[in-house]
């Protein structure tokens, strides 16, 4: 997608083939920085720090951050070790453990002195392909979108977090679908969930779509039952960092919220996933693993000072006790539906196994 | 309450008998001041800016204010004039005009030259009234509470806003019972909602429970439904601003969310309030008038610098929109109970009517 009218993506290998770039997402909406990242320490660090975060970037960076260590140590082990240091940088996503996997079946059957090459282009292919796939994934949010025009007005949707083309290598999963649909002259309106307590929303999402173009609101957490209430969401579209093979999703925390109340007010509540984010050894989400981060996250919030400066205050008194769980799984009764690649089903065992055969049965 | 072992209230008639005193609650956590308000556009101001708030404390800052026009013009067109600009600084809290008019009533039928005197007193009876209700509803709420009470560890209880002493006049209505329950020995440990966008759980309960020894953890608005579903929240008690005839419960924004998690998880809702808080000519909370606030209460955060100074951050880039409903409305069929002054009823009407058959009728 485009900044200033300059296309971008949210990683890139950099032109003298020593690294990738990224965009540094902490610093967002405020300033925009680029970062260089040479090694498989420097790549498990940008992920781990949320430097960059979304699953599937998660998973893009993953994949060359293990091209890099190849380039320092090539040996059976070296490749493994490299795999859990990545590996263990996040818990939830399941397009971690997916990317990293897919570069290792690659390259493991090679000769040490091969791996290295290959797992740079293998990481070059995931990041194209998902490119691909949110592409494909927008194409098919489109017509649930253009189910809800109507003759006056735009059509209202809600999302929380970002699952923008930051989120993704380019597109988005949740989002591809509104940009698509803005592009094609439909009058799109988006909530934008600021999603406390890093505020993804607010400082992501808000940002992508202001760079796009896009008509927006930023609102506080709390705010999306009442604008259901009141009928001014017509759909929901949220992305997801791992969907069970029942159709559990589990998402950014808040998600689970803000379907109960799309359910309780007729709202249609989507997810939009490329299929490495389904975790088809889960039987249901209450097994996926939640990360809890540092409560320092929830006790500051980063923003820009009066004067200019990327700056934090603390919200919270000294001596309070903080919790800061990441993630929420959001039962698949409450789903509208699963927007992929492939297409929309439904959001049960059965609508994903009849759309990914090849994988279910795997 | 106490803060260092020092009873205060909220409010209070400063000795010289010319003014009230309150605490700038737009300071804490960080600072603990104390405002002298001398004249009915200063209590006015205070209310507006939310220097003070709370249902409760409201109603009880703008019968102070009031008396307080009173004494600068006593004269029919006046009062008339005052109660219809102090009615005018918050839309949604009943207890406001229930208290504006239930000064003017008591002061309206005496000769001019008594009528501050008589206002004042009346105000100051108010106060007194709402200690004793706000007592007795934690007297009500205990019991509620000792129902959870395990062989180990405490009873779980969340709550959403400040509903505490600091938006009453003293005990507070959520938090009296949970006082109540920690004094009298139970274990407790509340689950503090943030509360944006103004963050009166973080800034104002968490200080508040800090200051009573009551143990807390503060999380985002985005984590209850997760807690619930993992079984950490034995119980919400959440207070209120408005109550319809029909047990609809309007409450700060993120309540309604907050119910539908707790009724999806059987974790029983319920909410504090004092009499004055129902108001009888509504059948229906869809009709309460929901107030919109300043965008930049969303846009900026306010906390405390590295520096230790109160100071604000912008967490929404430059142009986008922001939205900023203060208060939703929950539907009574997801309250599990409604706490009063006269006892514990379920939130309907007959159940309200049945406990206060002296109010409804009128």
């Amino acid at each position: 997608m485009k900044i200033d009218g300059r296309q971008w993506r949210s990683v890139w290998a950099e032109p003298d083939g020593r690294a990738i770039g990224v965009i540094d997402q902490t610093c967002l909406p405020h300033r925009f920085a680029t970062v260089r990242l040479e090694d498989a320490a420097a790549a498990g660090h940008a992920i781990r720090s949320m430097l960059i975060r979304g699953a599937p970037l998660i998973g893009a960076v993953a994949g060359y951050g293990l091209a890099l260590a190849l380039r320092e140590d090539s040996s059976d082990a070296a490749l493994d070790a490299a795999h859990a240091t990545l590996l263990a940088t996040r818990p939830t996503a399941v397009n971690l453990r997916w990317a990293l996997d897919d570069v290792r079946a690659a390259v493991g059957h090679l000769p040490p002195a091969e791996r290295a090459a290959a797992a740079w282009a293998r990481a070059g292919a995931i990041a194209e392909e998902d490119v691909e796939i949110n592409r494909t994934i927008g194409e098919h949010g489109l017509d649930l979108i253009g189910r809800h025009r109507q003759a006056e007005g735009p059509v209202n949707i809600l999302t929380h977090c970002n699952a923008g083309w930051l989120a993704t290598v380019d597109w988005g999963t949740a989002l591809s679908p509104i940009y698509q649909a803005h592009d094609a002259g439909i009058p799109v309106h988006v909530w934008v969930d600021e999603t406390r307590p890093r505020n993804q929303g607010a400082a992501l999402t808000a940002w992508e779509l202001g760079c796009h173009g896009v008509p927006h609101t930023v609102i506080a957490d709390n705010a999306g039952g009442h604008l259901m209430r009141l009928g001014k969401v017509d759909l929901c579209i949220v992305g997801t960092d791992r969907v069970a093979a029942n159709g559990d999703v589990c998402n950014k925390i808040g998600t689970y919220l803000k379907a109960l109340a799309a359910h309780d007010n007729g709202v249609p509540f989507h997810v939009a996933l490329p299929s490495p984010t389904i975790d088809w050894t889960l039987t249901s989400g209450d097994a996926t693993p939640i990360e809890q981060r540092d409560g320092d996250e929830q006790r500051w919030v980063w923003g820009r000072s009066e004067t200019g400066e990327i700056a934090r205050v603390a919200v919270v008194p000294d001596g309070s006790a903080v919790g800061n769980w990441a993630f929420d799984v959001t039962p698949a009764r409450l789903v509208t539906s699963l927007i992929t690649e492939r297409g929309v089903v439904p959001a049960t065992a059965e609508g994903l196994a009849g759309l990914f055969p090849d994988r279910a049965a795997a």
